[in-house]
């Protein structure tokens, strides 16, 4: 499998130096997302809260698809995931005007369907299995030559992320700490290699649903850790560490914090009545752990005094939302 | 009452140059609040859609507030309207250090009453009908001296949101067309002087609730025309002209589209999967009347081809939202 491995330094997935490289290639396309505060928020903290809203960014997969060249782009792009990471392959191939394949299993939620197709993206039917995921994704490639992109598992992507953080600390240099939300690992790989590249002593926290903590257990354990099942809200938040996100994780990311639902939940609320912007649970998750006991009555965060919390996630249906919200 | 009246021209209850001077008194405290924009949204319009997302602007009340002389201001404000702008001049008053009194119906929504509260306001309850609240902040002027700042029919709010032209014009000179959405008027007063003034072929149209339409019948008549009740979702957008903003309106606004809740809902789940703001309906009602037959099969809005929609509003409260939804 192709992962894009190459790009960066031999020690990880990628480096400060692909991350500039991706930040030139993609930054025509990309929007620089606006950083929002409330002083609401503030208080609440007890600290500064910058929210870099993520959640506003369709260039998400920019990265990946403008890295490849002539021969290998006119094929087209194949990815198993669905979620964001579909949608935003998707509208990347459509801006290049190449072909994206995007394997759906059959139960997948009707909004991130749509969004597929809104791009342009073909949608190619799987059983609601992994193996069906892998099988399919893997016959698409022999049939049509595209290159696969993985989620998270990918360095054109983690390097596609990282640029978030050259954003950031060129914007808010005197960040100390940087709240992410973890799934498969790519985002805050991303964005924690390039923010302790440029400064060493900032933190780096993950973010991560009690019900699907194999994040906060990897780091633990020392090893990366799967779950039999996960049980959260953050529908978006329930992938596995890869093995290149896993060592960056392990060696880069100061602490996972984790929160249950009922904390996302009410999160979610403030990101919509304070913020006014539409997050999904999985987006909420960065305000949920800053405000979360956890984070507050910890010691080693009582000097975290400027808190950049990454926003992301934008797969809202309000109709499915509304389903989990009743359901609680 | 005073109404701020004397800032402007005599025509008018002001001009482009209080417009500017509010802009400077106020820009060091307000969001320049971000465009947004979506090629999937264009495409449905058929035109470039330009979203100023004033819902994120937590500044709207400033210019009033700060137009005070020290004396006036010492006494703070009060105004009996709830709603956003209940909240805003809460945070306007707080962050000049005066009181701000807020008289609230005993019915009225948690989330205005908590948005008031958040924001350092003191609620003041009266009876739910309008004698008792002009009553109740009557009372309250001559208890306090506190300076009364009407939601819409004062030049100070006026000339405050006036400041949202100069912004998007500045940024987007090739705007032709400014939809905005119309309620007691105040909003689009202030646009369409400031836009006029700038470029006097710039079409500006309202979007209005056809059940709520006093705007559209008032400029049908020729007269200010309130009406005995409304209905509509919008409930942001349930006032009637007054008369500093009646003469605006009158002259200066092109049109009125009035759209139907079924168009303000599907423009809402629009603003929240595809802008990923979190709009409540009388913020989404600009786009619902871009994408209405009713402009869209207009020969008169042919060449309309840069339209600016100003997403307004921000008293999101989740559960409200999804009981008025659910109703539908």
């Amino acid at each position: 499998m192709d992962t894009g491995k190459g790009n960066g330094s031999d020690q990880y997935a990628s480096d400060l130096s692909s991350i500039k490289e991706a930040h030139e290639r993609i930054k025509s396309v990309i929007h620089n997302t606006p950083v929002f505060s409330s002083d609401t928020l503030n208080v609440m903290a007890g600290r500064r809260l910058l929210f870099k809203c993520e959640c506003f960014q369709k260039g998400g997969a920019s990265n990946a698809v403008l890295s490849l060249d002539e021969e290998q782009a006119a094929k087209g792009v194949v990815t198993h995931s669905s979620g964001n990471h579909a949608a935003a392959l998707s509208l990347a191939a459509q801006m290049r005007g190449i072909p994206a394949y995007i394997v759906v299993p059959s139960n997948a939620p009707k909004c991130k369907v749509k969004n597929v197709i809104r791009y342009g993206g073909e949608v190619i039917w799987c059983e609601p299995t992994f193996e069906s995921r892998q099988v399919t994704a893997d016959k698409v490639q022999q049939d049509t030559g595209a290159v696969l992109i993985h989620p998270y598992n990918d360095s054109r992507i983690i390097s596609g992320q990282g640029t978030i953080s050259l954003e950031l600390l060129e914007q808010f240099p005197e960040i100390d700490t940087l709240i992410v939300p973890i799934s498969g690992g790519g985002l805050i790989s991303g964005v924690a290699l390039a923010a302790k590249s440029i400064n060493p002593s900032i933190r780096v926290l993950a973010a991560e649903p009690v019900g699907a903590n194999d994040a906060a257990l990897s780091k633990e354990k020392g090893r990366v850790v799967t779950l039999p099942q996960t049980n959260t809200i953050a529908d978006g938040l329930r992938a596995f560490l890869g093995d290149l996100t896993w060592p960056i994780v392990r060696d880069l990311v100061d602490a996972v914090i984790t929160v249950d639902d009922k904390e996302i939940v009410e999160a979610m609320k403030l990101c919509y009545e304070i913020l006014k912007v539409a997050v999904e649970p999985s987006g909420a998750i960065g305000l949920a752990a800053v405000l979360s006991d956890s984070f507050q009555q910890n010691p080693l965060w009582a000097d975290c005094k400027h808190v950049a919390i990454i926003v992301s996630g934008g797969n809202i249906d309000l109709d499915v939302l509304w389903e989990a919200l009743s359901k609680r």
